[in-house]
């Protein structure tokens, strides 16, 4: 960690004259509807976490600090000031751990990002192109940084998502606030002396509240760039800079090299199950075979998995008994997968894994593992009651690089995700308005309208 | 940093236990005296920098994201929320490098601990006793912590007053707000998991911002904790922890041994001179020479200074031109201390660097190493225009830890730093009541008397 080497390019200005000086008519259409696909996705992961214990309690710790409550926590009535919504959202959308993927560093990325810009657009008049043009700048930049440092600086024992994802909203704000290049290398630099986020803190409320407290810090340290608050202008790649002190290893060339040229958007990827991504291509085998043969649980005489290694270390779960749990089983997402033809959030209630009919099947799924299958890999066989033998290979799962989920997908999981706190309507209208972000007169209309209750012709 | 130890102690819940736990009846008063002393030189040091530029940009760029304005920014009319009034009061008391020191750490604990606790005590009563005795436990806290990970934490380039000063500040409120023990482990958690602040800021606006910032942090931390929000509860020793990913070095019995017998605090020092400490042992000698013989500027032909190495690499400026520029001088500091009988901002102004007189006296002295002398002695020698020589040997300059600075020498540190800022009455009363913080029936009063033209009879 302390080995230092001499940097010859300066990495912090080159990526700040970027984000300054990039033009939004040069983003090409297929980053655009990434990043269109991307807000879509955090807007319902923020709206279907917006009820859960973990914002409440940070709700009631917090809310009464709140300074002009002109930011909108989206699913909800409450209203706070921007650096408070900002850490509000970014904490609902992480609470299901079913918001995007840059599969390459493991960062969230729109978490801490989307959460910065969407609170400063309810400040002043942003428009919906340059809400998507700072959006992708924003990802570009922690993604980036990302890049340099995995895997040392994830395997040190860093949440990727906090400490890079403080970038990422100070460079998508700091762009909005049309902060000058000095400005912005200062607004990295007050972001770098606050990245942090632990990874001994997954499985607790301190793990959404990481990229919430990413896009938080982040809107601060553009705020004060605005206003001329100094700080190191080499925070990246100086000595005792970010890179160096936060990592073991460095490659500076993954953010210097291409800016403008390639766009790290397009390698998000979406979970389709709200699960850890291992067991993915087992649900997706499931559902399938499901959909294709209408089958239902007292059709099956017992389900045969073949499965990555990873899959039983890490959810060789046989009999959860509280929802959370059901997480980390692979028997009982086969189950909810083949019975409920789905694998959301409400398939990891806590009725959902004691229902009778769930653990009748469960019981009837065994798993074993193949060396030869990769990651997003599995297969599923299913022995039938009636004799017959159902099989699928999954090449790749669904929401993988390879097989993303597809723009209807997308919309469905949206779907799952606001049910119960937007009604109908207010869903298509909300889905709509996400589509079109790109040319929406004022940005802040996504969070106006996450809101049950709000005028769908707000927009 | 990847080396990781099996730990027997539960290292975080032992610490939290002893802060929920100690009674302050168990506070010798010599540790009460010292915290007095601590909490008298951070009141001076924040109401003398409240007109720093520093927190000038950052109240233009943050205060009118305030909530409920409740709370004191120390020297100023302004009022924010809590948690932006730590955060600035944190900024101000290390504007000028002239807080407290905790020397085998180099933490600068008041500020953290004292911008967060001084805060609460605004929205909440909290008397003097308690106010008193949380300081002392925060404290404690961040210089333990930092007992454990010193020097290898601070080697790999962390800035050590932000990273465990948001320990402090969170232990110290949480004791405030009465915490159970798990919730104190919360805290620490919530604490561990934004602890950060690179020693890359440095020269920056970001120095000054660190403490603020784990003031501002710590205090959400310990908010959030009582609200049960939850993080881990073995943050500072899991392998994925605080000392495992934040140092490379660690020692936990630093943590959990003796802890109640022995108090950090009275290790605690106060800086008598405005710049770095290597130059004291030289300040010192010339004030002595100068008030025992009652000599100016125009007596003395020359001076010679014999200086341990670090003197010349640090501070040999010959010709500073800013003030600032003349905390890097030896020769300029020699020079005021001769002239002006003192060292304190004042004497590091733009306008003395390069008064005639100053300017005059400076290129007269000389400065050469001596191998033998230790970091706080020194060797001066005047040489005057009767032909008569002087010579002080300093053996311990005044403020190290074996000279500390009397308690009328931080008196007149305290009217230095507040002068032009409070009135002399003012001044007078805010002294008296820093002295007697532990009787105060309302700590808050040490922040609403730090005002000017507040009404000295509040308390």
């Amino acid at each position: 960690m302390a080995v230092t080497e001499e940097v010859t390019v300066d990495v912090t200005e080159t990526l700040a004259k970027f984000v300054v000086q990039h033009r939004g008519a040069d983003l090409p259409g297929r980053v655009r509807h990434e990043a269109a696909r991307s807000l879509l996705n955090w807007v319902g992961c923020a709206v279907g976490g917006s009820r859960h214990e973990t914002v409440e309690r940070a709700l009631a710790a917090l809310g009464e600090f709140s300074g002009p409550r002109v930011a909108t926590v989206l699913g909800r009535a409450d209203r706070l000031d921007i650096m408070l919504a900002a850490l509000m959202n970014g904490i609902t959308s992480h609470t299901f751990d079913f918001d995007d993927t840059h599969l390459r560093t493991v960062i969230h990325p729109s978490g801490p990002v989307a959460s910065a810009i969407l609170a400063l657009a309810e400040r002043q008049p942003v428009s919906g192109e340059d809400f998507l043009h700072a959006f992708v700048l924003g990802v570009e930049v922690e993604c980036r940084i990302g890049n340099a440092v995995y895997p040392s600086h994830y395997d040190v024992g860093w949440h990727i998502t906090g400490t890079t994802g403080v970038f990422g909203a100070a460079a998508a704000v700091g762009r909005l606030l049309h902060l000058n290049q000095e400005q912005m290398t200062w607004a990295m630099g007050i972001a770098a002396t606050q990245a942090s986020g632990l990874r001994e803190m997954f499985g607790t409320m301190c793990k959404p509240f990481h990229p919430g407290n990413a896009g938080r810090n982040g809107l601060l340290a553009a705020l004060l760039a605005s206003k001329d608050f100094t700080s190191s202008t080499r925070s990246i790649e100086a000595p005792r800079g970010f890179a160096n002190v936060l990592a073991t290893g460095r490659r500076y060339e993954e953010i210097t090299e291409r800016l403008g040229d390639t766009w790290e958007i397009l390698l998000n990827t979406y979970k389709p199950f709200a699960c850890g991504i291992v067991i993915h291509p087992i649900i997706d085998g499931c559902i399938q075979l499901r959909t294709e043969h209408g089958i239902g649980p007292d059709d099956i005489r017992s389900v045969s998995l073949e499965v990555h290694p990873l899959v039983l270390e890490l959810t060789g779960k046989k009999t959860p008994r509280k929802g959370l749990e059901g997480k980390f089983s692979v028997y009982h997402s086969a189950a909810v997968a083949l019975i409920h033809g789905a694998a959301g959030e409400a398939q990891y209630g806590d009725d959902v894994v004691s229902d009778p009919v769930v653990v009748g099947l469960r019981d009837r799924v065994d798993a074993v593992v193949s060396e030869s299958l990769h990651e997003d890999q599995a297969r599923v066989t299913i022995h039938l009651r009636d004799g017959r033998t159902l099989e699928r290979f999954v090449e790749h799962a669904v929401g993988s690089i390879d097989m993303p989920m597809s723009d209807a997908d997308l919309e469905a999981k949206f779907r799952g995700l606001t049910d119960g706190i937007l009604s109908a309507p207010e869903t298509d209208a909300l889905l709509q308005h996400c589509w079109t972000v790109g040319t929406l007169p004022d940005a802040s209309v996504l969070a106006k309208m996450a809101v049950p209750g709000a005028k769908t012709a707000a927009g």
